[in-house]
């Protein structure tokens, strides 16, 4: 059997897999009546969110649809059709993935009124479908086209994977709106539920009083789970189509198409392994170690990985080194969850210091959270080029004679734990969800405990995904950045080099190094204007509805939702705009050099500025958290509320600007990638 | 006159101006025993500090200088030598510039008793100081040594200039280090004095009952006059050195020493017009306008230089374009006023919408403040590309048919206002100090109204210097990053090209990007420590000492000052070291390509952050400011407080990360030169 069919039916499976988890979790209980009344809430603000969000994409994808049908020189209405699709399946991927996470909040809370490991099902299968979803429409999106376009369309192997690139696009685009759109609605909900509810009426967390509450809820399913899965539905679909373009361009004509077609055999054996993996992730009676659990789960995909990896890479290339090109990449996987780990866990000395340093107030707070993100970097840096180093150096040596096809293959590697990682990613914002459920409906406190022991892990595993993810983004960016190379190579005849000691390619480093910068700085902006509006809606409502605080009249949740969902939406169009604006402006009026230099710029800036942010985020959140455990004062100290601030400085940091810039880096590469025939000669500085 | 006579004999000149104006600051009247006191307490201080510092220095100096001289392949003496004669001069210039600021500070106070033009002038004049020596220092050592080479050793025209490389390794070294060290003293001195005098015990900044009020005075002069002073220093001999090496590795065969020598006619030029500048920099009777009359000079000076550079271009290369390349620098230095003004002047709008953020807390402070940061690399960075672009159109399309050399010598063109520019920042320290000393003296209420306004435009002009000299060793990073690959063709016979799709190039732009952030990090968390035991120190003494609080025993001032001397000076050792072994490492170990891409890295995300930080200090510090002229609530509100914490953050970033970069960049660029004709074929990669 090809790998292409296998990869189709691998990712049928997944399908099939996840609908079984669906309805193993649908089947659940899902508590009284109070608890399904604020579930409802929930799902009806999130899917309501995600309805206008598509709506307003739909608006952007139908144009850029035309756009890329009439205007592109070559193939228009297959890039088109494959890029209309890219965005409908990661829309798709979303809807299932949120649909089933705001029914499994209220289901994990009423598991944890009976155990903790029942709860962890509940809540870790729910993250899981999202997993399969994604990974499963991802690859099904990509082999289904590469079969279509070679057996249906009679494309040749060297051109097709070629146009795969409508379909990343498809999926960078949306990725991009989803992650700044729904960083935006999650940060400023919390943001502002917190500064009037927690600060200003000094009301826990979640307290059903708080008429921001439902929003605060939903945003965590609309950012983390529906923004990340379509981040990671990009990454995946993106480097496997960069690989596949890389080898198509490069290698085709002297080793065939296998070279070509073996990524997708890898990424149809990591939707097995993550299959088996997760199985691995369950506690024992009495156990309480969780995050091992989630490991334990994480790790056997890994192994199952690494050894169909052999055989599959025996079987088809005969070449040790491609293997172990692969097994890079997922000790990559691993070294970055450690070092993500040691810099955003209670456990370990940089969120230490940030607790120790908030007894001498939010000055000190911010100084020494600010300096643990930055720190963050080295290591990181370490890893990613050593890994590129040896990965290059494999690749070199392999029988292929590619250094560039041993950093593909490293990169497809780690796409076999993305699975797992966004199951573990997204089972965050349903125990968070479950809690929140639990406070409200003032379920008994032991069950709001096993809600927390759930939630506690969550901080952590959150930043190992945005470490995941902007890695393995870069990873694939540079692997784009190859391919973007091959194309204007292609389509001029010239062979362009992008000399940093040429001005063009400067200017083009300068600009794209600033856009992460620019970009950040509007998310970061925008989360503040729309955190306001729900400051004075919240106020108003303690204000004009007499009994709030008394408990005895019910706020309106829903006004709320609609503020924070008008203004995400509207906040989101601006950042979008400059992302596929700016490769486009520069490609055309700057030229092929300094397009060039602007995708290295933007790289490594984007790649610097993501771990910088998601690091001191996480650092500060888990600062506050290990003093709330009773450190430096504990709560209401001087120290904690120092600590609060840092935490309301991470949140922006973490969930807004940093993951929206995997995305930024993507977009603009895959659109480089496609304007790449129609630049070369055409722009003002050549 | 050759041009090279000319420069030497322009910075005899200005070295005896500044002579004279030294001689009219300290014939002004120093004020009451009281007031003398004080400031002697200062002197002792800030001269201690410095001594110890370059004490320090010393020894790695001499390390140095010996390697040099033994270790490199060719010319080690004549190099080594230059090496020491730039540490010197630098150290030189420092001793001049601090030794005139922290006794003009106590003159300003006592000239403020009766007017606020007779402040201003010994305040600017005592900084025009420093402006001079270090203009001269560096062009006579310049100068100096292209002259004793080319003339007294024989070295040809188109080999002297790469020997200077040692004048402004020197001086890039001396810079890395007062530039750490000064901002870890300025910063954890001023932290540690307000952690525990107005935060703990609620007494007003600057009140002698503060056991650590001197060592903040003292960390002014350090910090800002010193440090900045050195930083200066290098930038201006370094750009120098860099247009003339390029000169000499492109262009001299083909068009003549004049080629090389102009640089230094232009460097002459700006001499005389920074002397000229000095006198427009007045109030009229009854004016306030204070930054106007600061501008008036500099501006005075931009337009004796521009007129001038017409003649001078006319004369010795006979070319309009090589004019209009100059001219885009001198506008460059204008609109780059004009950006950072904007963005953390309290006139306009960013500094006002962080005071708005502070009315919700010090939480949205801070996000607002980060976020004015990172967006002010936008404009700053179109200014410099637009720059580059237009320099190197100019310079490509001149007789010379240089586009580098253009950029050259917009670099070159920036260094005329560089004297005006120190002139501008210096005066700050001296016009704080002269605050400081009004109040512990007990001054009457208008002289401290005088200082106030005097020290109020100190922020801006802080900020503006920044700005200013972080754009101008970008352009002098790129020249010698082009001097560099001319090095290795010269070495090695082999063209490098650093292809940003090489592997190697690649490693090396991700570790080069890395280290402003590891630098960030390190300097950030130094600055902590530091205050930290500045903080204990304080607490001791209010504890220990009866009397403090009511004024009846006096603290022991030096303690502290001993204390955070201490720790800036052991807390300079790492970065620096890790400024200096980068570049040999990844020089020796990856070679050439990945140095280069290390260079390119370096230069880009340097550029970014130093803006990043510079400006969201300025306008942290401003917001501040803002609030405290009554608006938002003024002093005491919820939105003080919630600025100073701002403030608090803002103080590191931009006094010690921010402009520490400038020299990080400088020092890895410079050592890449030197090491350049070592590394070419012995590296791990090639």
């Amino acid at each position: 059997m090809s790998p292409t069919i296998l990869a189709i039916l691998a990712s049928v499976l997944a399908l099939g897999w996840a609908i079984v988890l669906i309805i193993g979790v649908l089947g659940k209980e899902d508590g009284d009546d109070k608890m399904v009344e604020i579930a409802r809430s929930i799902q009806e603000g999130a899917m309501a969110y995600l309805n206008r969000q598509y709506k307003t994409l739909a608006v952007f994808t139908l144009i850029i649809f035309l756009l890329l049908g009439f205007v592109l020189p070559e193939n228009g209405f297959e890039i088109a059709f494959s890029f209309l699709v890219g965005a409908i399946f990661s829309a798709l991927a979303g809807y299932i993935g949120m649909g089933v996470a705001v029914r499994a909040n209220v289901r994990t809370a009423q598991a944890a009124k009976t155990s903790l490991n029942g709860a962890l099902q509940v809540a870790f299968r729910g993250g899981a479908v999202t997993g399969l979803a994604v990974v499963s429409l991802a690859l099904l999106g990509v082999a289904g086209f590469y079969y279509l376009f070679t057996q249906s369309f009679g494309f040749p192997i060297d051109e097709a994977p070629g146009l795969l690139i409508g379909f990343g696009f498809g999926a960078s685009l949306i990725s991009l709106f989803a992650r700044v759109g729904g960083g935006i609605y999650t940060k400023a909900a919390d943001v502002g539920a917190d500064l009037v509810g927690k600060i200003e009426k000094g009301i826990p967390e979640d307290d059903p009083r708080n008429p921001a509450v439902i929003a605060d809820n939903v945003g965590d399913n609309v950012g983390d789970c529906a923004g990340m899965g379509a981040d990671l539905f990009e990454t995946y679909a993106v480097t496997l189509i960069a690989a596949m373009i890389l080898a198509a361009s490069t290698l085709v004509t002297s080793h065939g198409a296998v070279v070509v077609e073996y990524p997708l055999a890898l990424g149809a054996l990591g939707v097995v392994s993550t299959i088996v993996g997760i199985y691995f992730v369950r506690l024992g009676e009495g156990k309480t170690n969780i995050m091992a659990a989630l490991y334990r789960g994480t790790i056997a995909t890994g192994i199952v990985s690494a050894i169909g990896m052999y055989f599959i890479t025996k079987h088809m290339l005969n070449d040790i080194n491609i293997f172990w090109a692969g097994i890079v990449g997922l000790v990559m996987t691993l070294l970055i969850n450690i070092v993500t780990e040691y810099y955003t866990s209670t456990d370990y000395s940089p969120v230490k210091r940030i607790a120790k340093a908030s007894e001498t107030g939010a000055g000190t707070n911010l100084i020494s959270g600010l300096a643990v993100g930055l720190f963050s970097t080295f290591p990181m840096v370490i890893i990613i080029v050593t890994a590129i180093f040896a990965s290059y150096w494999l690749g070199d040596h392999s029988t292929l004679n590619s250094g560039v096809y041993g950093i593909a293959i490293a990169a497809v590697a780690m796409l076999s734990t993305t699975g797992m990682v966004i199951a573990m990613d997204s089972y965050g914002p349903i125990t968070d969800n479950a809690g929140g459920i639990a406070e409200m409906a003032k379920l008994p406190a032991h069950v709001r405990k096993n809600t927390d022991a759930l939630d506690a892990v969550g901080n952590t595993t959150k930043a190992v995904t945005k470490g995941y993810a902007v890695a393995s983004a870069a990873l694939a960016a540079l692997v784009l950045f190859q391919a973007y190379g091959e194309e204007l190579l292609k389509n001029s005849n010239e062979h362009f080099v992008f000399d940093i000691a040429d001005y063009r390619v400067l200017i083009g480093l300068f600009l794209g190094g600033m856009l992460p910068f620019l970009f950040s700085a509007y998310l970061m902006e925008a989360v503040g204007r729309a955190a306001f509006s729900v400051v004075e809606e919240v106020r108003r409502q303690f204000r004009d509805i007499k009994g709030i605080m008394e408990g005895t009249a019910r706020p309106e949740y829903n006004k709320c939702v609609d503020i924070v969902t008008k203004a995400a939406l509207k906040e989101m169009i601006v950042p979008g705009i400059i992302a596929v604006a700016a490769p486009i402006l520069v490609g055309f009026i700057l030229g092929p050099l300094a397009l060039g230099g602007m995708l290295g710029g933007v790289i490594i800036t984007g790649l610097l500025m993501a771990i910088n942010m998601s690091n001191a985020g996480g650092a500060w959140d888990n600062g506050k958290k290990y003093i709330e455990d009773g450190n430096h004062g504990g709560k209401g100290s001087i120290a904690h509320k120092a600590a609060i601030v840092g935490d309301t400085v991470g949140d922006p940091y973490k969930d807004t600007a940093g993951p929206a810039l995997n995305a930024l880096i993507k977009v603009i590469n895959t659109i480089a990638l496609i304007i790449a025939p129609m630049i070369a000669g055409v722009s003002l500085l050549g």
